[in-house]
């Protein structure tokens, strides 16, 4: 970019993003899938040029093996990428739902139908899939976007970048839709963050670290995600087979995404003759446990469990473990140490399902069913851009429907306002 | 407050207020309204007090006559204030719709459920009613809500919270569900803004430098309203007396809301027919004009108008006019000058309505209608905290439904994820 600073260059890839979101405001859906499709083709087309970026990435990189892993692109790698693009296509239209439409006495009719948000600043980190990812549901969705990567793969973005533009270009849309940091200049997210008036809304997508940054110092809205500090009671009245199934799903299908469970709550008058059992059957597939005095008056070989254990969210074969009394005494848990993402309760008592279900503030709550729902795909989104943990405009899984937002039409026939 | 500062006692207010938040979230519908008419009884009950209270804000005011009078309360506008809670009482309930209900192929049903938004912060200025009318609102939709008002009307926010307080106990929800700064304190405006983690939404009401503050500095998500450049534009296939009814109307019935047309934009092939008679139906109402050039070819005593006239929120009996080429003239002076606020076309031509419609972005776009139209009244919603004017979770006048978020109820039978 010669001399030109981060901030000069985001604000020049606002003004061509703002100019192409109006575009994408007026395209069909037709266009839309159209480009998403040439995006995929451009992909294969590109794979030499994209796989010979990405070497020169891995070839720099200095990190861990397991972060290795996620740098690294391989021709199989690619292909997921471009038949993502091409399931997006597929997916119905988020845009121009009628969201309510109602008509007032004076006869004006109000239709509120679903719009694009306008330009999205992505921030995400190593693997390069999630700017492929993230640019098809931006423009599936009618959203221009910016995306900045990690620095450790910033020649692989930019390869990456160049097809989807050129995919954009065959499609007759402009290539400020999708557009990428041009270095790995750490000023570029502090340029992002500072956009007020530029961007509309910022999606952090990487570790802890990254989103508290963000939520510390954007200037513009942010979905992120923080934890998920999930709960899974077994109540009383549980079915003993389904408690065993569910609770080792939730815990231990994959211990390091969000929708895990953490802490495990189980109903006293139950403990005594389940919790020995669901303890085995964790230990068996590889958990440790930190354990409340009442869980380890029934099982003594659980390690205690401090105060701090409980608002742990661990991300790893471990599970907190604590008894409590009755529905009342799992949400009094949860609201203490909960982080209201994800809480199930398995019970075969209606009641006590629909008490835990409406006392529980959680942006997913479920009944007899693992945690690890919590999930886009599993949702029926078709894809997600990322799990959101705030409380305003979308909580949970954001699929299409929720890069949207809205507007209202109101149609008269010469009525003004008394 | 003895020596608590305001960032401490701001803390423990939004302590009493998430505490009180999870319980109006269990709360029924029978208890928020019967909270609601409690605290009109106890607003009326308190009459004597918070005229006296009032009293003395009035004396110590030093600023103009019309702050005066919005700061000023008498007995109709406390009665008013009571009516207006016991209207909240009366409108649908916000809380617990269901917003959508699917089912996937391994027998998941999801339920969207719309909930409480949580603790929300209210910073306004002068006149006292918004206060109380803000807790109507959000009492009946289920929030906390911690009120600061301009420090002008201290003693009486003090007043009218303690009478809200008293309605809430009389219904037996906690006091903290509607709290008040305790005292004129700058620094708590601060406080507030920086209140990440103890607050979930803030909302400014307020002139032009509050809500810049707010958006400047808030830690924590806003709803606000900027600014409402809005545009009239008057198409070539118009019925002129239609035209007339609608300008007139969208100007010159109120000036300084902000829905008010700041902007005419007429059709080149009827300006010279029509825009005569449009600015002397305006001038009549006392009207002053800043007009580009082919509008004051047309009619030569208009003023000149600047570039700068076009962005310009007049808020008073000013009106820029420009000469336009079709709706994609409009269209193109409405993307280079608009505020995405509030923009109507006026035409008995159903694909130029369509492709105005289309094309312009504003949070609510009109055919055939007054733009003064931009209001919760007027939307039917039977109450509004204001209008929101950026882009996520609400758009346009915020009532009870934008209020409120969602949150998913998943309902198994013993699913696990594969």
């Amino acid at each position: 970019m010669g001399g030109m600073d981060a901030h000069e260059h985001l604000k020049q890839a606002a003004m061509a993003a703002r100019h192409a979101s109006h575009e994408l405001a007026r395209s069909s859906r037709a266009t839309r899938d159209a480009a998403l499709r040439a995006m995929a083709d451009a992909l294969r087309a590109g794979m030499h040029d994209i796989l010979a970026a990405n070497a020169r990435d891995v070839a720099a990189f200095r990190g861990s093996n397991a972060f290795l892993d996620r740098l690294t692109l391989t021709e199989a790698r690619v292909e997921a990428m471009a038949v993502g693009l091409e399931d997006v296509a597929a997916l119905p239209d988020p845009l121009d739902r009628v969201l309510a439409e109602w008509t007032r006495p004076n006869g004006l009719r109000f239709q509120r139908i679903a719009t694009p948000i306008g330009v999205i600043g992505m921030i995400y980190e190593s693997r390069p899939n999630v700017g492929a990812d993230a640019a098809g549901l931006c423009l599936k969705s009618g959203n221009a976007v910016i995306l900045r990567g990690g620095s450790d793969s910033v020649h692989s973005a930019a390869a990456i970048n160049a097809a989807l533009q050129r995919g954009l270009t065959v499609a007759g849309l402009p290539t400020g839709c999708v557009q990428v940091a041009p270095n790995a200049d750490r000023a570029y997210v502090a340029a992002v963050l500072a956009g007020a008036g530029l961007l509309d809304l910022i999606i952090p997508r990487g570790g802890k670290s990254l989103v508290e940054r963000v939520q510390q110092e954007a200037r513009v809205p942010v979905l992120a995600h923080a934890e998920g500090l999930n709960h899974s009671f077994v109540h009383a009245a549980a079915d003993p087979a389904m408690a065993r199934k569910i609770v080792a799903n939730a815990k231990m299908r994959r211990t390091g995404i969000c929708g895990a469970t953490e802490t495990l709550l189980i109903d006293r008058p139950i403990a005594t003759a389940l919790l020995p059992v669901l303890i085995e059957d964790l230990r068996t597939l590889g958990c440790d446990f930190r354990a409340d005095a009442a869980a380890r008056a029934i099982v003594p070989a659980l390690k205690p469990a401090t105060e701090a254990d409980f608002d742990t969210e661990w991300l790893d074969a471990i599970l907190s473990v604590a008894v409590v009394d009755g529905v009342q005494g799992a949400l009094d848990h949860i609201a203490r140490h909960g982080s209201e993402h994800t809480d199930a309760i398995i019970t075969q008592d209606e009641a006590a399902a629909r008490a835990f279900l409406r006392g529980v503030d959680s942006a997913v709550a479920l009944w007899n069913a693992s945690t690890q729902f919590c999930d886009g795909g599993e949702f029926g989104f078709g894809a997600e851009i990322g799990i959101a943990t705030g409380r305003i405009h979308a909580r949970g899984p954001v699929g299409l429907e929720q890069l949207t937002t809205y507007r209202t039409l109101i149609f008269g026939s010469g009525q003004v306002r008394p």
